[in-house]
């Protein structure tokens, strides 16, 4: 990560880089493990220079932390175009691969982490999962969902969340199965709420009607109906 | 909740009533705003008094967080009697009390309360999730679960979770819907990974085999199939 180039940085330029270099050492390893001397050995520069630009590993973390939820926040974003199985599976990928990209670092905040506490760390939680919810909603076309509807929506980003970090604890089923059945498991909470409320279930039957045979949420329907008896 | 009588106690009595009274104003508001004075009033002693018992207000806080784990799981434990739909019925209707009871200091704790990073709280979650998980285990029959299995069954607690921290915020669905439809998110997020996975097909058959028409899993698969569309 070092450049190893000795040129002089702009004070911003110097703090995104230190940023970058936290966000990657954060990212791999327990952040309660990471010290500030390794993070300027990383950045190539002295450790009096480091708290020049932040006053301490606290505050170097909860940017790292911004960036961090920039992107993931970021990653929920998707054309509004096909069919929701669709967006909804490659807004999974992207989520599994920002993951993947900072798994210790993931885990270690959402258990607890050197920031649990920090009002600022759980905000930005929040923030992402409020950022995620929003963009869901806009895929659905609802503005101002029922709550049952919300109630599904910001259950399942929560489960994706759960998931995750069960997955990273071991990584024994792949990836990419797991990002399709969050996608079927969206399909899944929607479908117990429309079983008992006639608003949700206008809304599945809706969704579900612009599904192809063949995408996510159209190979669900024809495996589960072969799963559950049928009505005799 | 002050008894008034200002009879003797003995030291193990005196700490458990102080860790009642003080479980009981943790509850009721965020426990950030409960202080050791009101403690001291509840319990009707002085407020050195509770410093002699507790060497501060997050000593207090951490066993009365113990007692309410205790509490919490135990109420997953349940008779292996009759099918599993309305075992867990039963185990999500004391959930829900539980949580209905001990609101405010549940949200707060969730989200990362006063003793967020205290990790002794974040292993006494852990630990709750935990029980809760081998109950459910216990209930299929299952000892040494399959990695799809052990997913499926951690992912329903965290979704067990996350539906009673939403439906603090507001309570705007009843609570009874919610302890039903956590019970079909179950039999949905088993439905899901059986729809791909052999063995988990054949779990779920298993269960389902001993479900009632009239019981919850036996109800949800009647609904369902009326919402979707069978094989042509």
């Amino acid at each position: 990560m070092t450049t190893g180039v000795r040129r002089r940085m702009g004070v911003e330029e110097r703090r995104q880089q230190l940023i970058g270099v936290a966000l990657e050492l954060f990212s791999h390893r327990s952040p309660d493990d990471v010290s500030i001397d390794e993070i300027a050995a990383a950045a190539g520069i002295s450790r009096p220079l480091v708290y020049h630009y932040f006053p301490g590993k606290l505050s170097l973390y909860e940017a790292a932390l911004r960036r961090a939820a920039d992107d993931l926040a970021q990653r929920f974003v998707e054309p509004h175009e096909g069919p929701l199985g669709s967006r909804l599976l490659r807004v999974m990928g992207r989520f599994f691969a920002f993951v993947d990209d900072h798994g210790p670092g993931f885990s270690a905040l959402m258990r607890g982490g050197p920031a649990a506490g920090s009002s600022r760390a759980n905000a930005l939680i929040d923030e992402v999962r409020q950022a995620a919810y929003e963009q869901i909603l806009k895929h659905i076309g609802i503005e101002r969902p029922p709550a049952r509807l919300a109630l599904v929506v910001r259950s399942w980003v929560s489960l994706a969340e759960s998931t995750a970090l069960i997955w990273l604890d071991g990584r024994e089923i792949p990836r990419a199965e797991l990002e399709l059945q969050l996608v079927h498991d969206f399909a899944a909470l929607a479908a117990v709420s429309a079983a008992y409320d006639e608003e949700m279930a206008q809304i599945l039957v809706r969704i579900l009607a612009d599904e192809p045979a063949d995408g996510p949420f159209g190979v669900l329907v024809g495996r589960m109906a072969a799963l559950i008896p049928g009505p005799a």
